[in-house]
């Protein structure tokens, strides 16, 4: 599995069920969403423009694409969750590199992380100021995406929440637009 | 890591949170449970007689532990979910080898499955008969255990549920029965 390999997988709709854990209070959350995710081309604007901000050349990028999800949540009636941000891959080997994102997941701030694959499984870190994040994404079956993302504090001692989501495809990358 | 390495790290007391998906209908179950993992001599009858059940050498036998678990799923107010196994590794080599158990987690039949070490993570793959169970656990941290359960259908198309437990140690091998 190589970068291209694994965002050309990962095109298309899903049907994500994610539950968050709350470590210190055995806290659960339920979310059901669905997420977006397309190709964008190397010389979109806001590659060139998210490579600028971060001093990288914007020719190092590979397989760029851009994620939205919309969902609910069952903590909180009124908030949808929702949002979308680019994510730039800017490999340094076969199988490992930088990951610059427009906005993360969970925090509203752009993010340089470090990824690896590892037996299949993309691996994801990134620091914050107070924490740090490493998310696990891997293909069960084609159709199917497992995604595990653990926050840490910065010192690395705990593991402050952990978030699992299964990702259902329900339309594949020609599905997009149709 | 090795086997060795990975059980003794498991051993003591946790305290776990686990969200089951059933994929097909993105139901969420909730299981709060304590996980107590201990560790046998391989001389153990318990151990000795699991190895004959499998017609395997029991000096081949290496770390076997024993594991029970209680807890409470929010599916079943009246069912409480506890039970407990013997597991009993049969390495064939540094990173790989089988696992035998007396019962499984979600199965009430005995089982024998196979095990590889990956980037620190141990996989395990086991096959019923109509279906096949994969699991990863890591240690997010020495006192986080993060476990991943897949059951896949037996033609491997497939993911009918998966199952996320973050497991945080509440006594260590020190506390086990003090």
């Amino acid at each position: 599995m190589d970068i291209q390999q694994f965002v050309e997988q990962s095109i298309g709709q899903w049907r994500s069920q994610r539950s968050g854990h709350n470590l210190a209070f055995q806290f659960f959350e339920e979310v059901r969403s669905t997420i977006t995710i397309e190709p964008r081309d190397r010389t979109d604007t806001a590659v060139l423009d998210l490579c600028q901000q971060n001093n990288i050349d914007p020719t190092l990028a590979h397989s760029p694409f851009w994620m939205t999800w919309k969902g609910e949540s069952d903590w909180d009636d009124d908030s949808k969750v929702e949002g979308s941000c680019l994510l730039v891959p800017i490999p340094n080997g076969p199988d490992r590199g930088q990951l610059l994102r427009s906005q993360g997941y969970a925090e509203t701030m752009p993010a340089v992380g470090d990824y690896y694959f590892s037996d299949d499984v993309f691996i994801l870190t990134t620091s914050y100021d107070r924490a740090a994040a490493e998310e696990r994404i891997w293909f069960a079956a084609p159709n199917i995406r497992i995604r595990v993302s653990l926050i840490k504090t910065s010192d690395g001692t705990g593991v402050v929440t952990a978030s699992y989501a299964s990702e259902i495809r329900s339309l594949g990358e020609k599905g997009i637009g149709e």
